[in-house]
């Protein structure tokens, strides 16, 4: 069963969502972004037609998929023209009732990944959570999840919003983590390059083991003279700061466990 | 060449490093560890001697290799007999002339990798990082490092201490990240195999990108309401400064290049 859709957003999300959509045989109607250029550039991709304003949004497609900043979706759903269809945003952190003011066939469609313009990404191996407002519109969500993924799963928004959090860590504040290695080697001339095995291997390992029995290096060997040394190599008070806080963390993870 | 070695410690460095010198044809001679039961058991996976006691190290090997908590190195080798061959650390953070006191001919092999006991890990594909007290040492300690790796560089202390210090970030605390993640999942009885995806993703968009333009999420985008909701949502003191610190750390870092 293919669906219409029109996409709200052209953010990374939208993006990879609606490229997706189209591969598996849905069709995109049209995207809105509040810049033109944005709604373009991602319509002419999915063969679609695009506006940067709401009122001219289309009322007869089956699928409205809200992909926007959360900060952003009161005020867009605030202003959107009545339509038909089932209305579904894509945020790990927003309840799907949100949309109960505006119709009764809603929900949420919570991909757990990260996305950027330039990575292509195969969505059939990304766990997908989904939540609906109903049993009917559950299963069309379902059957329309299931044309992007073979995992899907059905998951409250209150728990939701918890996998959003881990995620967090998981992979912004890990990202960042490289960012700080980058900044580091980049000050010493020596090329980001070289990190890259261990990176690798340090998210490889996870699939086998635990994190927390994953650990190694000076915190959880509680190596002082190793942290002293560190903590005067860093020059700014930030990356000290984290240094220390994450250390003193680590530490305190390995000891609950002895 | 084989070389004849001798290791000093039986912890993950010295396990997989033993290991992977003896697949390469080198005859590893002994293993000492204060544990003797560590020192056995990493004996009898290298066909080796062990000892705990300093003492009775062997005089006659052509390679000694120290892998031990940086703390313990300095008195560990107040209590060395006096031997021939190369003496060689494997610490990312210790200077090679820890050695000079005691011989002419030291030196470092630095494997900038994670090892943990349990996880075999292909050695060919890990930089390695040796330094050197002259040019024949040097020649030795090269081509014995060669034999375990095909990217050997040669690094000066100065410069090793900070590739260790970004290995840090880019390793121990990335996967605390991990932990963390882990532990907030499980508070929800959700399972962390979710999340492996998203992890293996995020480690493989660095080796296309650099992990700034990689970077998604509330923080970069500064999407303050899904920020508030996360404080609010985690239980523990820690958890919340580790989520503000590097909040705002991933803000900075994304506006500096604006």
């Amino acid at each position: 069963m293919s669906s219409t859709i029109v996409f709200i957003g052209a953010g990374n999300v939208a993006t990879h969502m609606s490229k997706a959509f189209l591969k598996a045989d849905n069709k995109v109607l049209q995207v809105y972004s509040r810049t033109i250029e944005h709604a373009q550039m991602l319509a002419d991709e999915v063969h679609a037609d695009f506006t940067n304003d709401l009122e001219n949004i289309r009322n007869d497609a089956d699928i409205y998929i809200f992909s926007v900043k959360d900060d952003a979706l009161p005020e867009i759903l605030h202003r959107m023209p009545k339509t038909g269809g089932i209305w579904i945003h894509t945020a790990g952190s927003v309840p799907q009732h949100i949309f109960a003011p505006y119709l009764t066939n809603y929900g949420v469609i919570y991909p757990l990944q990260t996305f950027s313009k330039n990575r292509s990404v195969s969505f059939s191996e990304i766990p997908i959570f989904i939540e609906a407002s109903n049993a009917e519109t559950r299963k069309i969500i379902e059957s329309l999840a299931t044309t992007l993924s073979s995992k899907v799963y059905y998951l409250v928004g209150e728990k939701r919003q918890y996998l959003h959090l881990s995620a967090v860590f998981a992979c912004n504040f890990a990202n960042h983590m490289y960012t700080l290695a980058a900044d580091i080697l980049e000050n010493e001339g020596i090329p980001f390059d070289i990190l890259k095995p261990l990176i690798t291997e340090t998210a490889k390992k996870i699939t086998e083991m635990s994190p927390r029995d994953a650990q190694t290096g000076p915190a959880v060997r509680f190596d002082k003279s190793v942290m002293e040394k560190h903590l005067g190599l860093l020059k700014d008070e930030e990356k000290k700061r984290i240094y220390r806080l994450l250390s003193e963390s680590i530490h305190k993870h390995a000891t609950q466990n002895d």
